[in-house]
């Protein structure tokens, strides 16, 4: 278990920015080798880079030095690129050499499973011991594109153009794989950072690292696992401070997945519907597929937040016209459809034929006129709900100068519109050298493959720039209350409970807690009307099954009748009571749980759904981490989709949403506040109309 | 309004197999005429090729005559690229030069609007003079690639290598953009054919016409209408009679997108939601992209349908393992887990930190020694449940020796093990000019872009599989029994429609149809507790609107009274009564909606959802097309979202689900029986165990 707290800064710097790095078991027979020095040269390799071999003078053509020790000057970092069994030497020889960085390659460690994982905790000893940060071991390093060092054995050549995207992968593989499908679309990146088995150096480190990292403004990650919530949970929110962008793809999120990563990485995946929910709440854009992890990343550091979340379409073709609208409706793409001054201004610029909308199909005119691109660009930038223009054509190719027009035409519009856009072909391609030269001359900054790529990418840039906008930090409504009842553990008793619900404004029932059946009558009668027995008890959480509730209960023989019927089962099951309680019955009235859970990982988790069978049958819970605010509150009811329920549906009461906020958030308070807290679950919170009551709380705590 | 009925094969014959083509209006200047000559080139161009055009002697180098009369021998086929309003007399000339078909590429035709659809009435009336065949106009022609014959104008390169995979795409752009991708990925086409406004030929007309093509294996579907239902769906049994795939992307699902459509191209785009139901129904592959349709409809063609709907999958990258299981589960797909005896022979075969499961991560060790992939792969094909195999490694590039050894050990063995598989690498790639080479050398019949696409496509396949081994056509309950009650619409009172309902063996509440106060009375008593009580009328379909209905009558006084109660709403509202009818009151039970409704071109829709709140909350409503057979109720009942209300969800009776097929069975032999029918809506039908009761029924038609 690792600490869930950042890493130093300075031990980062020497890492991912070294003045002076060692190749360190350097070989022309090794691939990782061969790579790791190709690698550092594509990217510009202006750093001075020792190769260390102690058995070849010359290794990739260069010279050699036998220890880390004989380079003149030492080094920050060391890519140890030697057998596993090698690396405590290695890293000895490193550290004596004056690095206080290691970027470990070798297999053979905690994905081995138990002895593997003391090796690799011994080897983290070590390195504590020697005041050195590891990345890795069981990974393929890292890229610092503008400083122009590379300790990376990515087996696909990276882009060498440096960019404003960082990308960090757990994996080494889909690394590889990322960097060589980001080199064919153009996409730059300012940091590439591969994990591995996360000895120290875990994703959220590199993520909290790079988020400050003035040339990244979007970062993109790909994760099995997040080992320190919290530091990941900072770096989001740093993040939406600085209006950048993180964008993640975590894997594992099948029960199936769960099962493979805990083989091959010894990574434990968490409940995803939490890990969602959290994504949700910190307004990390959540994607599914590694192709779109890349596009979206690199529109969102191209284009950074847009001003209104909706988003003009223009295209050459109709059907790519219909795409987007059927895409885009199943990943919330905002089309908003265009005031009657905006489609007059296109008609005028269509063929009769033509029909002036949102996606709007230029038609063919537009191959042999640019001016439709720019009056229709124009036209589209005047309505204040567009925040994002895209454009669908066909991408240059030598010899077809319509296509450079049209670009020419779409680059120079949007600068003098002042709105970003991308340009995307119809279906999956690659970016030609000629297409990167024309995007140059042109002015156009963001080329995607495809319309599926683009609708994916706009509704995750969209999406988040909504949430940053509406986004404010959650009012910190974490200050503990001194619970008015002692919570010593296993559970509290309704009784005991209802006083907690109390104390924090948590709406009850009425009650009358009794010891005998005339109470049990006199209270029936105080009442009116049929009332609710249960037997109240700290040590029975489910009272129904031992036959500890009776419902509906009327007239005094009645009631003294129960009372008997719940003594008798509690004694025959052998719990202490510590009396019944009697509550009116309510017949009318939606039913809600609320109720408050600990997660291993990302600490209290609020839950909202509907009760009954409802909630079984909707699969319908909104889920949110705590501390909350009202919006978090609000939106997490709007999230449900029985919501109608609450707001009038089929002739029920609307419900007071305000209150029933006010009552979530109470709840919410009380878990904050309960010491060895465990769980806090409300079942049913009955809502009609203005009335909001608990009909039944169970608080559970850890001893 | 097109008849629903398919073309003549000899008119396509001609049409898609002309022996003789004339390009009219050839021009060095037309781009489209330029293209064409290089399509028809590329495909091999052996057909005799006409050029026709009155002005220039010669065009693409070769020679012209002015008239399609002046070619020897005349023509089966013309292609005619001349402007809108020259098309009549070119069509006059190609008739008189023998052709009986014609290829009409340009626009200004219906989708232009009223005029538009005018001139193509017009058009049309003229070929059926003629006796010529249309295809088009405003669209980009077909090619036909084993004949090596193409009447083409696609603005992208078609792949030229023939192949198994035929294409139908409404839309020229994006035909162009698929045979684009499609040559980009190696996939391999017997026909091309885009249909633009489909005034003759239809996109069902020509998936009809190659569905019995016998080089045809699969056939892809780009669609925004479908004109033809009835001919779309005997191309659909037909494809199922032959173990052929149709591959479907449907376009204009959304509501936005159906309005572009019907703008940009006139198309009805009907309600998806049955289109979705039919294609369910009939076993055709729905995608949802166009590289989806592509990658799917290219690996059923070469595939065909597999003998077990699992799939094996074996990969370098314990990240891809993630996602494939991650993307399998939203999608669908199945990856059995291995028998003990298959995880053993993997152990054998994997590094001691290995895990033998599926998807299997097979380490870097496989890099270096194909004996893994041979291994592996023998010993999932072992696995009874694994049909298709899925590979997942780099592609070959040329001095990367160990990809080329993986394709070949890849290659050879599934030819061994004799089971179907594709290779595909993380994240999307192009097939390289290397790779088609080691393909063919290595026996590797099927390489996908990425593991998204090998995801989705192995999904439609194996779903499909096992639809189509599942598959039996539906019982023709479709004769027609005579109403026993005359049915004049515009609507059937409750008590004519009880009484159809009874001939055909729907059970019924008991309910007696009464017009006085006194009958109401003895009525309610013979049932005794409470009753309900329902204005009867031919004149009214909402009852409870205007106070027509009493619920939860009971006692003499209070059913006599409910009785004026009803008689004087009904008289204030002006309503003709046919009496009143009188039931006992049912409380407990599960109610569902059982109807069928008249679809404009699917015709009649059986629809089956749950009554009450949830039916709204859940959106949860089954739909099939009539007829419909056991198996398709049984398999509506099991889509329910709330289908655990039927067979015993916390403590609620287990429904007769046999007898309740039947019951919905009856329901739809009813609705076929119909003479002008409109519409039978049993709501509810009242599930209480064994007891079904269809507690209201209301039955309106067409006059």
């Amino acid at each position: 278990m690792i600490a869930d707290q950042p890493l130093a800064v300075e031990s980062l710097d020497r890492l991912l920015r070294p003045r002076k790095l060692a190749l360190v078991g350097a070989s022309d027979k090794n691939l990782f080798s061969r790579r790791a020095f190709a690698q550092h040269k594509r990217v510009g390799g202006d750093r001075r880079l020792g190769l260390v071999n102690p058995r070849s003078r010359t290794v990739h053509g260069a010279e050699t030095v036998a220890s880390c020790t004989d380079l003149p000057g030492g080094i920050d970092c060391a890519f140890l690129m030697t057998p596993q069994r090698t690396t405590a030497a290695a890293l000895e020889d490193a550290a004596a050499a004056g690095a206080r960085a290691a970027v470990i390659l070798s297999q053979g460690w905690a994905e081995e499973g138990a002895s593997g994982l003391r090796r690799q905790q011994e080897l983290v000893a070590q390195a504590e011991e020697l005041g050195v940060v590891l990345l890795g071991p069981n990974h393929l390093g890292f890229a610092n594109l503008w400083d122009g060092v590379a300790a990376c054995a990515l087996g696909l050549d990276l882009p060498v153009e440096p960019g404003s995207f960082a990308l960090v992968s757990q994996s080494g593989a889909v690394g590889s794989s990322m960097v060589g499908y980001a080199a064919r679309q153009d996409v730059r990146f300012s940091f590439v950072v591969t994990t591995g088995n996360e000895a120290m150096v875990t994703v959220a480190d590199a993520v909290h690292y790079l988020v400050d990292d003035e040339r990244t403004r979007a970062i993109g990650i790909f994760a099995e696992t997040i080992r320190k919530p919290a530091v990941f949970r900072a770096a989001a929110a740093r993040a939406a401070e600085l209006g950048k962008a993180l964008v993640i793809l975590k894997a594992g999120t099948s029960e199936l997945a769960a099962r493979t990563a805990a083989a091959h990485t010894g990574a434990l995946v968490g409940d995803d519907r939490v890990i969602d929910a959290v994504l949700r709440q910190d307004g990390v854009i959540r994607v599914r597929s590694v192709e779109d992890l890349i596009c979206t990343g690199t529109l969102c550091a191209s284009v950074g937040p847009v001003r209104a979340p909706g988003v003009g379409i223009l295209s050459v073709s109709g059907g790519a016209c219909d795409l987007i609208a059927d895409r885009g409706e199943d990943v919330g793409l905002v089309l908003p459809s265009l005031s009657e001054q905006t489609n007059a201004r296109l008609a005028q610029i269509l063929p009769p034929y033509g029909h002036p909308q949102n996606p709007l199909d230029v038609t063919g005119g537009a191959l042999a006129d640019p001016e439709v691109w720019r009056q229709g660009i124009t036209a589209m930038a005047a309505e204040p709900d567009i925040g994002l223009i895209g454009v669908v054509t066909s991408l240059p190719t030598a010899g077809e100068e319509q296509r450079d027009d049209t670009f020419h035409a779409v680059g120079s519009t949007l600068a003098t519109v002042g709105l970003p856009g991308a340009v995307f072909p119809q279906i999956d391609q690659v970016q030609s050298d000629y297409v990167r030269k024309v995007k140059s001359e042109s002015g156009v900054h963001v080329v995607l493959p495809s319309v599926e790529r683009f609708v994916h990418a706009a509704a995750g840039l969209t999406t988040w720039s909504k949430w940053l906008n509406a986004h404010t930090a959650p009012p910190a409504r974490t200050t503990r209350v001194e619970p008015a009842v002692p919570v010593i553990g296993p559970m509290l008793s309704e009784h005991a409970g209802r006083a907690l619900l109390q104390q924090f404004g948590v709406p009850l029932i009425p009650a009358e807690l009794i010891t005998d059946a005339t109470a049990a009558v006199a209270a029936a009668a105080r009442f009116g009307g049929p009332v609710a027995m249960k037997i109240c008890s700290a040590e029975v959480a489910h009272k129904t099954e031992l036959g500890g509730v009776e419902l509906k209960v009327e007239g005094s023989d009645a009631v003294a009748a129960a009372y008997e019927r719940l003594i008798t089962s509690a004694s025959a099951a052998g719990v202490a009571l510590e009396g019944v309680l009697v509550s009116p019955m309510r017949s009318s009235g939606v039913e809600l749980l609320v109720g408050v859970t600990a997660d291993p990982s990302w600490g209290q988790v609020l839950a909202v759904a509907f009760g009954g069978a409802l909630v079984e049958l909707l699969d319908d819970t909104a889920l949110r981490v705590l501390p909350v605010g009202r919006d978090d509150v609000r939106s997490m009811l709007a999230e449900l989709r029985g919501y109608r329920l609450l707001t009038g549906f089929r002739g029920s009461k609307p419900a007071d949403i305000d209150r029933l906020t006010e009552v979530i958030l109470a709840v919410a308070d009380l878990a904050v506040s309960l010491p060895a807290f465990d769980s806090v679950e409300i079942n049913p919170l009955l809502i009609d109309g203005e009335r909001i009551e608990a009909l039944d709380v169970l608080i559970t705590s850890t001893p």
